[in-house]
């Protein structure tokens, strides 16, 4: 498959939320019938080969590219949810935000040590939210086959907390910086 | 395809989230690659001649099941967001809760009037996002395809409140009650 050209439809929304931060909205991207087509078969194809039995996505956003890419892959999809939206006993892990911190929830069920679990989220920037899901995989015993990202803003390193972590292969579509 | 058991791998939480009411967790039903492949199959077959180009899917459960949807029928994926989520300019449009409102936001640019919609979701219970997304839709001047679910708590009776905004196909794969 050509290269494609994700960054066409991807806007850049300067000061937001907050002044000196460029939001990067990638809702033109996947309202695009061929792009959000490239977008998972480009995710997908990179671990197709890698046995994937489970995608975790992370809530909200991570659903909209997770999900597409477990069904691509004949896996199952496992959403990592805010506190209190699960409804069971659930794991959890927190990470850092620039004011304190917030957490990631999963299902005690929801994974098994037989899986082979792959973390997909839209954007990757300071890695907090993939670590947490990476030590969240790790608590169920289960094999990491890797991350798959639609952006990564490089420019925050997230390659360097996220290989402190785990050794999993890191992928990424678009590289910001 | 033969009828696939959805409800075995739906989960009842009695009195979740408050007493009274028994909650379907789905989320046993998408981690199971049979499953998950089971409700998107289902849901995108039902539409696949209905020359949809957009599907929407409200926030949060829905861009589980609305993403993998469209991404199987060739479509873009439009989410309805929260007040508040999308970083531009928006059409919005309110529905009532037990108590007080709440509304559902698509950026201006999401839909034309070209598109053929699709509107997908995990649930349809009293029919309020359905018919907020529905008249969305409609202001777009867009063509609504129908409305896909995979549960319906018929006892809520939400085909009443559709039929009475819209006449497009309402489609579910599991109804309660």
């Amino acid at each position: 498959m050509a290269a494609y050209d994700f960054e066409r439809l991807i806007v850049d929304i300067p000061d937001y939320p907050e002044p000196g931060v460029v939001f990067k909205d990638i809702t033109p991207l996947f309202a695009d019938p061929e792009g959000f087509d490239a977008v998972v078969e480009s995710i997908a194809a990179r671990f197709a080969d890698a046995g994937v039995t489970k995608v975790i996505g992370a809530e909200a956003r991570g659903f909209m590219v997770g999900a597409p890419v477990a069904h691509r892959l004949g896996a199952g999809f496992v959403p990592a949810r805010k506190p209190g939206k699960l409804p069971r006993e659930t794991a959890s892990e927190s990470y850092a935000l620039e004011y304190g911190t917030d957490s990631l929830e999963i299902h005690l069920d929801a994974i098994s040590s037989d899986d082979v679990v792959l973390i997909v989220d839209d954007l990757v920037a300071t890695g907090g939210t993939a670590v947490a899901q990476a030590r969240l995989v790790e608590r169920f015993g289960a094999r990491l086959a890797g991350m798959g990202f639609l952006m990564e803003l490089a420019f925050l390193d997230p390659r360097k907390a996220i290989a402190e972590a785990t050794d999993a292969e890191v992928f990424s579509l678009v590289k910001v910086g």
